[in-house]
């Protein structure tokens, strides 16, 4: 008798660990559980649906249940998960039981919703998924004053979006920058100009107080101010959905995730993998999260390699990010010079301007990069420019993770023709603004 | 009493050797002599003035003299040096005897030109510096039907750019593809299919045979066919331009390239850099030419580093190259597959199609990688978009120098939000595409 896998999730992670573990084995019976309506679909898209740039959030679905379904993986959308026996190999779905040989959990994120008063009021979302997505965009047809609460890379693209459909928007950052996550104060000043320059209005180092209104939200309080607003986006992040694992009694980390091994195994015959996961940062060895789309599939793709027997492994991670703001495209790998300092490591900075084309070619863009240095080997990059930022942050990913040092990294050789390039890459301004140090 | 040093050629490696000199010594008395009109322009840059993206050829001059005088540095225009005596540490220019502490020789290149018959006929040029731009442009202003000779990089740009003033153009190319020194021929499918596409007639697999016509040029033949041309741009590639090194001594290799030492030192206070001299290949460890701008501009920072008593390397290459032929970049790093196997390393291929953003998002444009391996590690890779084409092919040069192997390469997390990339690379694709084999 074939052996029967369940994965619990039907996201960036979970879909992948159906199809991959169905490419290594044909007779694997495999039913993917969520409570989600749709499967497949890239909630990153989600602001650029809002801003208009994509016309539907069907758009954003990538498969249907049938085209899973052609390739022998049953799923069952709608449908939650409310226990796993570990002990017994079941789980329960809906009241009835099913039982796994193998068990993928990739269970994702929920908001990390702050409580503050006045949070029930009508007119405050969060952004999580499709129905979320859907829920908002109705909802901005008849806003004229949005605040946008949180300003990290969702935050700020929503942000991006509702200033663009005309909404009178404003961004409450409880940090004393933009984008803290990923950039250092110095690169993150770029955004918020950037922002700003487009008519949204940042309030850094302040938490959002309070939401007021009769029924509907008309005004909140941030510090001593008071922001008319009768749309309240709340872009405060996530934390890893680990309700069920923990009643399973399986072991979360000290970020709360899911603690898994390299093969993203959490215990015997036991997977995970995504947003709801606990792993390593390359740089500071500590624990951490990475509720990317782009880690969730490449762990599960170890983690379908594991379940069929292979001796996959997930690296401790860099996390590269990039999101589009307005048309800025910012840029970030390793880490910040925020979290290189609380792990011991005063970092060297390099920094550079340049150009992403000759000076004299049409339609040139500024390009910025900030690259941190600890003991002559780089562990961190940042760039904002209109074009020519992902590609960089995923050399310099590359770079990190092959533990070049400052003069390999100026050895590397770069192209160059007027209408893509300068004749010297602001990579290699950056490394030269180091080398002086 | 301060030293002397002269340089010979004022192009993308005189110059920089000049002014990264006196960066590095403020004492230095520093002389560059250039028979050329103008100094410090981008010869890159002209198919991109015929196409009248850029509006002017001044456009293309980054410097002028004046520029250098301010930095102390005394730049001699039209002005040919005719001698070089290295005993006596001096050269003759304009029949005048000039002393030098240290010499750098950076005299470039020379077109390539063919011997064939008509190549006197009116009509015919080569396109080497801003004056035969100048008359190129003005040629085409009466130009009807053109013939571009040779399909490397410039032919390619400069038939684009004929192709879209309506001049109509045919390229004629010997080997039997286009771009043969940077593309393997699958990939140089593609782009032929784009040129014809914009209607361009692409002719392989001949030479010109003769150019015809009472005076002007009235048509060509290729092979046994006829190709009537009021215009004929002679894109045949470069030779070092070695004449003067040669008569004073100065050892050349079998690429007929000024031999150099790492340190780009020629012999005893003398230094040389750019399209005159030799290098080596990084892949086959041969002696080869790197005649690009890039190449020149790291070149002439070593040699000035050397010149200064410093102790900076330049490494064996890799001569990542990338053009822009319409709207789609064309890159290349490393050994293209014929070049390979001459070495006697036969490649494994990597191949994959992709897109620069997520499916859904408007305007998404097709990638085609193409990755060579030889014993595990990456040495060549070739990639077409129109977009993220250079950045990726940076990328890739860096890691050929670092000697990644394909495994430590899939472990290089990539970044990804749905304007910018697929959620997995492109170069992920081509790189799974090689584990399979």
């Amino acid at each position: 008798m074939s052996e029967k896998l369940i994965v619990i999730g039907g996201g960036a992670a979970g879909m992948p660990i159906a199809s991959h573990v169905r490419e290594k084995d044909q007779d694997m019976e495999i039913t993917v559980f969520t409570k989600d309506r749709h499967v497949a679909y890239s909630p990153c898209g989600i602001p650029f649906v809002l801003s208009g740039e994509i016309s539907s959030f069907e758009e954003l679905v990538m498969h249907d249940v049938q085209y899973y379904k052609d390739k022998g993986i049953d799923v069952q959308t709608n449908t939650e998960v409310t226990a796993i026996d570990l002990g017994g190999k079941s789980i329960i779905a809906e009241g009835k039981q099913f039982d796994y040989d193998k068990l993928g959990i990739a269970t994702g994120s929920l908001p990390l919703i702050p409580q503050i008063p006045g949070m029930d009021k009508k007119g405050v979302y969060s952004l999580r998924n499709l129905e979320d997505g859907k829920k908002v965009k109705e909802a901005m047809n008849n806003a004229e004053k949005a605040v946008i609460v949180g300003a990290g890379p969702i935050g700020l693209e929503v942000a991006a979006a509702f200033i663009k459909v005309g909404i009178d928007t404003t961004v409450v950052e409880m940090t004393p920058y933009v984008l803290p996550c990923v950039l250092d104060p110095d690169m993150a000043s770029l955004v918020q100009s950037r922002l700003e320059s487009l008519g949204v209005k940042v309030m850094t180092g302040f938490p959002l107080g309070s939401i007021n209104g009769s029924d509907h939200v008309e005004f909140v309080t941030v510090g001593k101010e008071v922001v008319p607003a009768d749309l309240v986006i709340m872009c405060t992040g996530t934390r890893p959905n680990t309700c069920l694992a923990k009643q399973a009694g399986i072991e979360v980390g000290e970020t709360d995730g899911i603690k898994v091994d390299s093969a993203m195994r959490v215990t015997e015959d036991v997977y995970a993998a995504g947003d709801c996961v606990e792993v390593t940062n390359y740089i500071t060895n500590r624990p951490c999260l990475s509720p990317l789309g782009s880690s969730a599939v490449r762990q599960a793709k170890v983690a379908a390699e594991s379940i069929c027997g292979g001796s996959a492994e997930f690296d401790p991670v860099l996390s590269p990010t990039v999101c589009l703001i307005g048309d800025l495209q910012v840029g970030s790998v390793g880490v910040t010079s925020h979290v290189a300092k609380q792990a011991g490591l005063i970092p060297v900075e390099g920094k550079a301007k340049g150009l992403t084309r000759a000076r004299y070619y049409p339609d040139a863009k500024k390009i910025d990069v900030k690259l941190l240095f600890f003991e002559k080997r780089l562990i961190g990059a940042q760039i904002i420019s209109e074009e020519g930022v992902k590609e960089r942050i995923d050399a310099l990913s590359l770079a990190i993770k092959s533990g070049m040092t400052v003069q390999q990294l100026l050895r590397a050789e770069t192209c160059y023709a007027p209408p893509v390039s300068m004749v010297v890459d602001v990579l290699t301004l950056a490394l030269e603004d180091v080398i002086d140090l």
